[in-house]
């Protein structure tokens, strides 16, 4: 018998001069988050509902969440751009590009490893991102061009890395294990805007999709802001440009990563088979 | 350069009916990673100090919050069974097991998944366990033979499940894909103790060694008391009985699962090789 989720999900945490746009859609999604696991136990949270814009199934958690976000949006007089909804022209010369449960298998299921990422996005250029983990409230701020709190870990090379991946898939079996094989330590923890988070501050150094053309530009436009700040890079693993762009089919196998040649070494990694 | 980790260690919330050498032993491990943390960059924290008692490499974090557990005990008149320190007899018919900071790795680096988990054994049986987040103060804590409020999620086949694993090693890796290619969601946590805490709370279906003989006594002692309470099975998936056991060179392959039918599934996926 599936159970609620016991555990209540704090206010985010805010720096002081985070852009109210960003404020007001990270409150909205922690109390509907908050909501959502008080009325509904964990398989109602995992339902899928519908089909979102972006062609993956849309969870309960998932529309729960980004029905908040889109109200809070309209209210700050912001465009969204979200995985489920897609683009919501409200406007203004400002878009926020959310996912507003980032790593919604674990929302749904309580493992406490989800959070909200959006960024401000101004003619398709992420000007500043903010990065809300449900469970403790730990905010990521980052402002383009501004200096930050955080520091990667500076490592450059795979060997002996502290690598976060998604899990292993049949097709891309090899290609995962070129580059599991060499890293120091190996952790899946399913939710891609944390994980872009725990690279920024040093806590591991580097996440990577190897080749599964997973992600959707708003798995990886907060870690776009924050880690090149903190001194890392953020790439497609064959090359691609990330671009914010409202078509949500287009999907890219992103790498982040505590530096520059780190990045290109994991890419090569996942490319050479 | 290594950073300190700049998030904060917040006290244990405990139950009002935890045994008080329990509750002591978690303050102290919490105030002491806390102080860790303050004191010491990541690298430092993740330095190998010493050889510990089980065999395996002690890095600096794991001595700080030990030594603090070890007193805890003492003052507690207590006898102490933990990883680097081996058994310390304080003249008491009661021992606790503990695993100081569960999830080394992650509590060394940064990355907030770790814990102390803890026992009380009299007389080799365990009868009360709590474990801790260090990063949250969320605590799960159970008493033998009495009811807890948590519940598995009562998942009794392998196939479809969410399944948490270890990194897979060279030897091992065909039986790590014949378990984890029958899992819906496979996650690395790297911290057997939350993993344990959430089988036991109905977050995920299961945690497996798949057949890499990892584990010590107290990587398993605690969720050998919550799991079962809340409807679940913790056992080795050669089926060598789980002992408490001064002697730390001997390992296991725990399989913590919802369900004791789930978990001689996992155990048949393991072996079958």
């Amino acid at each position: 018998m599936s159970t609620p989720i016991p555990w209540p999900v704090p206010e985010p945490e805010l720096p002081a001069d985070v852009h109210p746009a960003l404020a007001a859609v990270a409150r909205a999604a922690h109390r509907a988050y908050g909501e959502a696991r008080r009325r509904h136990t964990r398989a109602e949270l995992g339902t899928e509902t519908a089909m979102g814009a972006d062609g993956t199934p849309t969870m309960l958690v998932d529309r729960l969440v980004e029905d908040a976000v889109a109200e809070a949006a309209r209210a700050a007089g912001a465009n969204l751009l979200s995985e489920e909804a897609g683009f919501l022209d409200n406007g203004s010369a400002v878009t926020l590009v959310v996912d507003p449960v980032d790593g919604s298998a674990n929302a749904a299921a309580g493992v406490p490893l989800s959070c909200i990422a959006a960024v401000v996005s101004v003619d398709g250029t992420a000007t500043e991102a903010l990065t809300c983990w449900f469970d403790t409230g730990r905010s990521w701020h980052a402002v383009a061009g501004r200096p930050t709190p955080y520091r990667t870990s500076g490592r450059t090379r795979l060997d002996g890395a502290a690598l976060n991946v998604l899990r292993p898939r049949p097709a891309g079996r090899d290609a995962w294990h070129r580059l599991t094989d060499r890293a120091a330590r190996i952790r899946i923890l399913s939710t891609t805007c944390l994980e872009g988070a725990l690279v920024a501050e040093g806590s591991i150094d580097a996440f990577a999709d190897a080749g599964g053309d997973v992600h959707r530009i708003m798995d990886l436009a907060a870690a776009m802001v924050t880690v090149p700040a903190a001194g890392g890079a953020v790439i497609d693993a064959f090359g691609r440009p990330l671009e914010i762009d409202p078509d949500l089919t287009r999907r890219w196998s992103g790498i982040i990563a505590a530096t520059p040649r780190l990045a290109e070494e994991i890419a090569a990694a996942v490319t050479a088979g």
